[in-house]
C-alpha cells in the first residue's frame, strides 16, 4: 500500500482511488504512453513519453537535450506523471451520467537522471521487453553512442494513486423510466497483425 | 497554421512537429481524453480528463470544486493540455530505433472558466455528441443543479501544436543485414458491442 497525501487524495469520487502498489503496478505495466508535467518558469508542461516500471520506480524515456532533461540534471526535477486507460464509455439516461470507465495512476516526486550504465541500459532493455517479452534478445542492444543520446528519468513510487472506474450506468432513480437508451461501449486497445519491414519475413513467436 | 513558438518547438524531431490547424483538430477530436497540466504552489499537477474541441477552442470537463477549477476561477488558469493517440508500435532491428507511431497534440494557454450558461450547455451537449452522433436527443439534458456541478474550463487554441510519427522502420544502414525481426505492430482504439443496461433493449442506430 502506498502512503494517501493531501495530492494523491482526489477532490471527487474519492471511493475511486486506490493506493494499492498492485492496483498502480498492474495500470503502469499495461499502459504504453504516460504523460509527464513539469515546470518551466512557473509555467505547466506536459508531454507525452514511454515509460517502463520496474519495482517501484517509474522510468521515462526522455531525450538528451530534451527540456525535461536538462532540468533534471541539477538536482532532479520535480514532475506529475499520468497514465491513463479507458475501459469503456458510459452512456447513463441522463447526460449528467455519461462517464468513461478508466484505469488511471498519478504519480508525483522528484525525478532524477539515471546515470549508471549498467542501470540504464537494464531500463532500456525493460523497455524493449514491454512491446513483447522476448524482443530484446532480437534485437541488437545500444552501442556506446546510442547510449550516450538516450536519457533515462527515474521517479521513485512513493506518492502515487490509481483511481478506477468499472461497471455499468448510474443513473438518478427517476430517470430509470426515460425511454433513452443507457448502457457501456467496451473500448480496448487491439493489436493489429505485425507488419514486417521489407526484406523480413514472418513473425516471431513471442510477438504472435 | 498556427504560429509556431518556443513553447511549441520541439527540442528534438521538429520534422514531426506539424502547426496545421486541421491537422491539431482531428487528432484532438479523435482522442477521447486529454491530460491536463497545472501549477500548484510551484509543483506540477496532471489528471486526465475529457475534452471536446469547437471551432478553435479546446474545453475540458472538470467539477466545481476540484483543483483546476477553484484556480481558475480568479483570473484563469495556465495550463498545458496534452491529447495523444498511439497507432502502432516500431521494432527496429537495434533497440534505440525501437519507437511508437503516434499523433499528438499540445496547448499552452490560459484557461478560463465557461460561465454563460448557453454556452456551458452547448459545450456539455458537444461532449456527449462526441461519444456519438445522435446521442445528445437520446438523453436527458442537465437540470438546474446538474449544470451548476458540471463545470467547464476552456482553452483558445492559439499555441498549440501537434507531433506526428507514422511510418516503418528506420534503422542505422549496417543493421538492415541483423537476423532480427523488424516492422510495425498497428493499434488501434476497438469499440465493443455495446453492452445494455438492465431494462434497456437493443442498440440504437446511431450507436452501431
Amino acid at each position: 500500500m502506498y502512503t494517501q497525501t493531501p495530492r494523491t487524495t482526489p477532490s471527487r469520487s474519492r471511493e475511486r482511488a486506490s493506493y494499492d502498489a498492485d492496483v498502480v503496478h498492474a495500470i503502469l505495466d499495461e499502459a504504453l504512453v504516460c504523460h509527464l508535467s513539469f515546470v518551466v518558469d512557473g509555467m505547466p508542461r506536459v508531454l507525452p513519453t514511454l515509460h517502463v516500471r520496474i519495482d517501484d520506480t517509474l522510468y521515462v524515456h526522455a531525450s538528451t537535450g530534451s527540456r525535461p532533461l536538462l532540468l533534471a540534471r541539477s538536482g532532479g526535477l520535480p514532475v506529475s506523471i499520468a497514465a491513463t486507460l479507458i475501459d469503456g464509455l458510459v452512456l447513463g439516461r441522463s447526460q449528467f451520467h455519461h462517464s468513461v470507465n478508466y484505469r488511471s495512476v498519478v504519480a508525483h516526486g522528484l525525478a532524477t537522471l539515471v546515470e549508471e550504465e549498467a542501470h540504464k541500459r537494464a531500463v532500456l532493455t525493460a523497455l524493449v521487453e514491454k512491446v513483447a517479452t522476448g524482443r530484446a534478445a532480437d534485437s541488437r542492444e545500444p552501442d556506446a553512442q546510442e547510449l550516450a543520446k538516450t536519457a533515462v528519468l527515474a521517479l521513485p513510487l512513493v506518492e502515487v494513486a490509481a483511481k478506477v472506474r468499472t461497471g455499468g450506468v448510474v443513473d438518478e432513480p427517476e430517470d430509470y423510466a426515460l425511454p433513452h437508451w443507457a448502457g457501456v461501449i467496451p473500448l480496448r486497445v487491439e493489436r493489429g497483425t505485425p507488419e514486417p519491414d521489407e526484406g523480413v519475413v514472418g513473425v516471431p513467436a513471442y510477438l504472435s
